[in-house]
Formats: C-alpha cells, structure tokens, sequence
C-alpha cells in the first residue's frame, strides 16, 4: 500500500438551506452568533425544532461526526507517516479534499467557523496556495477517486460480509491506492451516488459504529499491517 | 485479560477557578451563557485571556481532549464487548468513573453541559441508584486501581521503552485485569500523583500522540489480540 485513500460518505456537513432561514430556532442562533443564517453549519443539536421538515433529516447536521472522525484520521500514527488522504464527501454532493498537514481545530466551535468558511469560500485558508482542505467542484466522487489513482475499493457497511478488522487491513494493503468509504451519518443508507462506486462490501462488527470509531479501526489495523508488520 | 481499565490522566477538566470569576473573559462567557463562572468548565479556546496567569495553564482548560478521547473510548468495539472500564483522573486530582454503558453525548456543547453537571452535583444524572458517571471522592487514583482489582499498570509516555503498539497489546493482554494510564493534557509531564504509581512505561510512536489516537491504539490492538485473536 502507498497510500490509503479515506472517505467520509454522506456526511452531514451543510450550510443551514435557505427554506430554514426564517425558522424562529435558526433566527435566534444566529442572533446570538452575530451570524448570517446561510454562513452557518446545519447543526441538529440547535436547529432540530427547525429541521423535522426537513428532506432525511436524519441523515443531516451532523457537524460532530466529521469533526470526531477527522481528529481521529488526522492524528493518526498513519497520517503522520505520510500514508493517509481524507476526502469528505457530503449529503448533498460536495467533496472536501483534505491535506494531510492540516491539524483539524481540536475544538468543536473552532472547526464549526472553518468549515463554514471553507464551504462558503471553497477553500482554507481563503486565497492560500497550498490550502489545507479545498472543495473540489464539477466532480463526483468516482471521479475524484480516479483522479487519485485508486486501484481498489472497499466500502464499510454492516449488511457487507462480515470480517475481522485485521484481515480486512491486509486485503486492503494489498492495493497499491485502495480507498475505503465509511458512512459518516447518523442513521440510513448510503447515498445512490456512493452505492454506484463499485466496492467490495465488508462489516467489520455485528452492530452498526460510529464513523469515528470504524475510522480508527481501520487507520490502526492498516498501520499494524502495514507500518508496524502484523505477522509476527 | 478480563477487562481493562483506561485512566485518562491529568485532564484538562475543572470548574473555572474563584480567581478567574471577575476575569472580563470569563465574565462575558458566562453572560452569554447564562450561567454563573464557577458552575462553568474551564475552556481554554474561551477563557484563553484569563488562564494565562493560572499555575500550568498548558496542562488546563481542554475539555475537547477528554471528550475526544470518551467518544473513540466508549463507542470502542472492546468496550460494546465489555471488556473495558474508563476512568478520568483530573489535573486537581478529582476521579470520575464512568459507567461502561455511558453513550458520551456526540455534540461538544452538550457534553460540557453534562460534565459541568457531573463535577457540580458529583454524578449524572443526579439522584440516580446507577448513574452513568460519577465522582470517586476521599481517594487517590492508586487506591481506586486497587480498589477495582488491577494487577498491572501501564503508563503510556514518549520518554517510555519503545514498543510496537501491537507487542504492547500482547503483553498488557498477559494480565487479568490491566491499567493503562494515557495523559489528557496538551503538553507537560504526568503529575507526581501519576508517577507515584508504579507502572511499566512505554511509547508507541517517536512523537507525542494527542491523548485520543493513543486511545484508538491501544484500544484496537487490544481487539485485535483479545478478541479476534492476531497471532496467525
């Protein structure tokens, strides 16, 4: 493996849409944030009275999965040996390209206003010329993996066949690029455009986790795989 | 190993100080919050401009590491199977222990919320016969180790003996009820408390890991070893 390509599918990371700006529990959390509604993250732990309405809301606000889950790739043992790439791709099609220096705000407010800058602005820093996550507009996601020369993928789903974490680790070193793509929402299925991308499909636990901890079960079997050297 | 038990050491965790009440940081905050200074965690992406005046600042303020590391620690694979028991040991030396069952809330709002609760009233929710979490007081951290039948202890620290994460793994799996101390605080040494117990320490990567990815490895090699078995 030269590198691993990890995707957090789905993602509820989002601009509050425009159908909620007049909603009394956005206009009042704006308020107090000295903020536009359309310059800040959907967020279900403030604007849940707002979102009911809502297309799968359930799928949607969820900020804190992809800050966890960040903190969780970004400070990897196998980021920081050069080996990791994150790509967020969102509920509603975007894709985040991630690099793999940027130190993702330990706090959650912190990362909640550069997440809001980078969706508005399509990049951070703004203007900068090596940014440390970028949108990547007029690409889906097949694309981008394509772009990126992955040779396989695999994505993490409790109904694909079941396997342990280390034994899926050594498939997926066996790629020179493999990507794997974990779900990165709260409840419901992936998206048709991430069910399109052709995978292998493995469950790596019984009951349904957290992306970020199938994050690190997969960041930490790969390094023992592939860093460290499992087979002793 | 019959179970393990994870001490986050040293956290960043306390009510802001008497001495920072009348801070103009602190004052603000506590008005746009609602709340009275002493009924608030110390943060120190909020209160910043007060704390650097306070003995150690470095080592204080940052509920975001204790939740991180709760959040990869409690929604573990190792702890669903219920092999593990966490403790958090704070920088003014208060023990908290945390029910195996406990679901740390996802939002870093509301998890201040909750732990603001927890250090105020000595457990949450309060008044409950099994509450998810609470306040061990009158003891040490050598003696709520005792207390909970540790056989062996292991400090996690970069000046330790250099060891993979998955030998380290094999050898704390060797016991039937291990400790592993991780510190969660940014930077600076383990207290004298935390040194006066004896442990073997070790380190698992050439550079300091923040608190939550050496969380993720040692809870993962430990899968690995104890439950799905990584001996072929």
């Amino acid at each position: 493996m030269k590198k691993l390509v990890l995707v957090l599918a789905d993602a509820g990371l989002e601009l509050v849409p425009r159908e909620l700006w007049s909603h009394p529990a956005v206009k009042s959390h704006a308020k107090r944030r000295g903020k536009n509604p359309g310059r800040m993250l959907l967020d279900i732990s403030v604007h849940y009275a707002a979102m009911k309405t809502l297309n799968e809301y359930w799928k949607r606000g969820r900020p804190d999965i992809v800050h966890v889950s960040l903190l969780v790739a970004q400070d990897s043992v196998l980021n920081r040996l050069g080996y990791l790439h994150t790509v967020i791709h969102t509920y509603d099609g975007k894709l985040v390209e991630l690099d793999p220096s940027m130190v993702v705000p330990r706090n959650y407010n912190r990362f909640v206003g550069l997440f809001e800058q980078l969706l508005e602005k399509g990049q951070v820093p703004p203007g900068s010329e090596k940014p440390l996550a970028k949108l990547r507009t007029g690409r889906n996601l097949g694309e981008v993996l394509k772009e990126m020369g992955v040779d396989a993928v695999y994505r993490l789903s409790e109904k694909g066949e079941p396997v342990k974490p280390l034994d899926l680790a050594r498939r997926i070193a066996g790629s020179d690029v493999p990507a794997v793509i974990i779900g990165a929402f709260q409840r419901g299925e992936f998206s048709k455009e991430v069910l399109s991308i052709e995978a292998e499909e493995y469950s790596i636990f019984r009951e349904a986790l957290p992306a970020w901890t199938v994050v690190a079960e997969v960041v930490v079997s790969l390094e023992h795989v592939s860093v460290w050297g499992a087979s002793h």
